[in-house]
């Protein structure tokens, strides 16, 4: 269909996607909401709400509502292998605590999260808000799932691939 | 360092990623090893692979090695609440089953697999090889990780961040 005369670019070497448009990607654009419990409440409330969220990553808040730990399934999975204690048991005892945590910030870069991700071989982290040196605000969070979507979005959303229009 | 006569194309706007490179990353350019238990294998001995091999999602596999079941982390953490029989119940009770399992094939777009994981909301698929219409063996996995892993590498491998070098 197309002319075959004149100067004409294929176009197959020219589709592109523009690396501004992912630098200018920061965790603002992609957090999602958090899910959180209280470093009082059970191991049993949190696999509750794991579940009932379906998210594979809690966190945990303080008394001032601050940052004080991550659950992982794995961390929850571990605690319930042969326990029976599950409902008296705080979360605080099987959590990650901080100062250990892997944390970004809303005007971090994405792509800079997604390397923290896999450097720390961590499925998701949290997006806080520093308040003072120790304490931070959880205000959103970025998992595996977010930059998955990243990924699909920067090809769909400005330049579909051909693949999916004419398969 | 760069000379300043001339033409000379200031690169701001220049840097992009070719989309023809993401089009052509097909799964086998990044599946990992699959790690599998078999159908007969006990809830106990999943769990324990699950820790062992540091992974979200197993596949299990029937007495011809061919693809049976998948198990998440939920699958295992809903097992193991309150359970006390996790060493002599089988991994074929709680598996979700062939053929509602999202499976991918070696030659399949990696973009499109992205798109699988994030539509049916699973963490893993596996890479399989169809041997007959029912029967497929289990040749790799593709995860969340390995997705943000191609993310990374897109703008690291080719097109460095600036940010990454000079900060």
């Amino acid at each position: 269909a197309r002319p075959r005369v004149g100067y004409y670019y294929t176009g197959k070497a020219g589709a592109e996607i523009p690396l501004e448009q992912l630098k200018n990607i920061r965790v603002k654009d992609y957090q999602s909401i958090p899910v959180v419990v209280k470093e009082s409440d059970s191991v049993y409330d949190a696999i509750s709400t794991m579940f009932l969220e379906d998210v594979g990553t809690i966190f945990v808040l303080d008394a001032k509502s601050n940052l004080a730990g991550v659950l992982s399934r794995k961390d929850l999975l571990r605690a319930s292998l042969g326990n029976q204690e599950l409902e008296s048991m705080p979360v605080s005892i099987i959590m990650t605590r901080m100062p250990n945590i892997t944390v970004c910030y809303k005007d971090d870069l994405m792509i800079e999260v997604c390397k923290r991700l896999i450097e720390k071989q961590i499925d998701a982290l949290p997006v806080v808000n520093r308040k003072s040196p120790r304490e931070f605000e959880v205000i959103g969070r970025i998992t595996k799932t977010t930059t998955t979507k990243l990924l699909v979005d920067l090809v769909n959303r400005d330049l579909p691939l051909k693949e999916e229009k004419y398969d």
